[in-house]
């Protein structure tokens, strides 16, 4: 598997372009998104689980559970949540202009929004640009790069990425964009991504690739313990590679699925990297819990920690706040068999052993806290269950993007 | 029921001291306390639910079980948490000491301790100073005063009060001390807190008066959404009050359950609103949901989330991030018949109308929430179920108080 360019728009047979067109009031930055595939693709995805919907993923879910889709059309800017019942018309109408941009059903149409939620939407300006829209496609870097830029709110730094492998003597591509800064918690696919691959398989088994990558990345990030109205994460397959339909498991679907996690993995970090106000990745590793489900429980809880995340960003090696986080996770472990370690720049520093302290150079510790990259290392008894988590630290920037986001 | 002075020395039979003794190394700020009653108390206690219990919170489970008590020691500066056999050793050396002050059992001694977790507890200098902490007690105000600047950590403002009521035909006061600022968090009890009384009650309604008023108070404030290692509640009936002693139900024992809940209820409000780095107090009620569980986890959700706390930090009326706090909860309600407004200084603005934006004027907003008292009230539906839960908001203070506690 190698990397390569051209972001979604990297698998042969889709396009991809983004605009300005004015939901984004304030600012003249990329605000309308679109990715377009000239065959019907099989998809997949998954969404919020929050109980309040944005009115786009309600639309959206209606029209991924045929398991076909064109089109997907995003903006920024408005987030078309708690919007009522103009909410849901001006949803519909986003997935009719795309529609009839290529003389498609609406129902081919996926539609997401990302922004401030509560504010009545805009479509206006969406259908005065929509020409525009249409316009904007390429099939190359130019046309991702765009579209990347339109689905960004308070990102920083652009996660995508694209993959090429060999599946069943073809050449398959994947490619792939999300944005999420804030509202980035565990059990919530993440706020917007999208992906598509020219490999050809069956719905159920790219639905099931879908949701176990998902499992193991997205889920597994967590900024500010808030879960999105909004989030959702397609995957468009649109089966130009040319192999035989993959429709069972086995060695070809496993490639497959493998590529799938590793580029979420990868993207699932990198948004954990840009969560909001973050000057620190720091990634939780538990090994040693008593299974899978257990470590990802006590990997979460500490990568949740708010004071976890102020002592990070602090440089801060309060190790007992993490052992603290394990401790209300619910998960079951052993306190008196767990031992901490703080690893980066190329060292490690144990600083718990047997759930009491270890005895540690202060100044090794803040030098690998005071790093951007850090991994707080547990192992929390004799089990075989291991797991890891992504978050970030907690500075006062989060707390100045989030005092004033609607302004 | 009136308001008195004397904190937890305004019931008969008790004491009170505090004095420096050097837990607290880099200040001169007192750090141990002393509670003392002349005759054996009934007592009652709620602890953390943390799997990670510091040696204080063991040994006191242990010797509350026993349902008497004399005296409780605390100290502030070093939690005694993750501290191994060492902390162990240490905690029960602290009930010893405590006790050989009165030639009382250890078992009769409650011990507890907050400060930093996992640093070798400093034994030594408590032991050096029993004697004086023995000679600071007495049974006033300047007592109870002492006593209470010891147990505080990054606490700012001093939460404790006292009051006086008929029972049985006798005049009967309460009394109490708590300390929090971090680390506050649903479904712990506080972080420390004594109660005194000199009602004469049983063993087994006491127990249920302090869980019942610790669900319905202390129960329901967040700070930061972490569970302490260290969080104790522990109540003692002297009986001074020359009462029948209450061991049934009824009108009498009502009074005295009515009364310690509205007690705790002040005291979870004051702590609240000194979570660490908070400016404003934030009370969240809901109403209209399906019963008292359901609207105790909405209001919960809505005053632990991170964005609505930045939120209301910055006086931004985002009231979409409370329907979201509502949806992710958990608990069932229906966001199409959510209504909700925000109150404070005299006037209420309704921002949300059955789940959708309500115009409103986002200067009176901005006025509400420029206030130190904040209320955000929501009616989630036609159930009978209405609960209240206490927060604060997020700050830049918070992060800087967090991200260097330990130097």
């Amino acid at each position: 598997m190698k990397e390569v360019s051209g972001g979604v728009c990297a698998p042969k047979g889709f396009r991809a372009g983004g605009i300005w067109c004015g939901v984004k009031a304030s600012s003249r930055k990329r605000d309308l998104a679109l990715i377009y595939s000239e065959k019907a693709c099989t998809a997949a995805a998954v969404f919020t689980t929050n109980k309040v919907k944005a009115a786009c993923v309600l639309l959206s879910q209606e029209h991924v559970s045929r398991g076909k889709l064109r089109a997907i059309i995003v903006n920024s800017g408005n987030a078309n949540a708690c919007t009522g019942e103009q909410g849901k018309a001006a949803a519909r109408k986003m997935a009719e202009l795309a529609a009839d941009l290529f003389a498609i059903s609406p129902k081919e149409v996926a539609v997401a929004s990302t922004g401030v939620i509560g504010v009545a939407f805009p479509i206006g300006v969406i259908e005065n640009s929509i020409e525009a829209l249409g316009n904007s496609l390429s099939g190359d870097e130019a046309g991702h790069a765009a579209a990347l830029e339109a689905i960004m709110t308070t990102d920083t730094r652009k996660k995508d990425g694209a993959v090429e492998l060999e599946i069943a003597g073809k050449t398959v591509r994947l490619g792939a964009m999300v944005k999420g800064a804030g509202m980035v918690h565990p059990n919530m696919a993440t706020v917007l991504g999208f992906i598509t691959t020219d490999l050809a398989i069956s719905r159920e088994l790219l639905d099931q690739a879908l949701r176990r990558s998902t499992d193991r990345s997205f889920n597994r990030v967590t900024v500010d313990g808030d879960t999105s109205t909004n989030d959702t994460l397609i995957i468009m397959a649109s089966g130009e590679a040319g192999n035989a339909p993959i429709t069972t498991e086995g060695a070809d679907y496993e490639l497959f699925e493998k590529a799938l996690e590793s580029l979420c993995i990868s993207l699932a970090s990198k948004m954990a990297r840009d969560g909001e106000g973050a000057t620190k990745l720091v990634t939780v590793t538990v090994s040693g819990a008593v299974d899978e489900a257990a470590a990802e429980t006590l990997a979460k809880s500490v990568a949740s920690s708010s004071l976890v995340k102020a002592a990070i960003f602090g440089a801060d090696a309060n190790w007992g706040r993490a052992l603290c986080a394990l401790g209300y996770s619910g998960a079951e472990f052993n306190p008196n068999e767990t031992d901490i370690s703080f690893v980066g720049a190329g060292a490690e520093v144990k600083v718990c052993s047997g759930g009491a302290f270890f005895p540690f150079s202060e100044e090794e510790a803040k030098k690998i806290l005071s790093g951007e990259e850090i991994e707080i290392r547990i192992s929390a008894g004799k089990g075989s269950g291991s797991a890891t988590a992504w978050g970030c630290d907690l500075t006062y920037d989060y707390v100045k993007i989030n005092g004033d986001y609607r302004s």
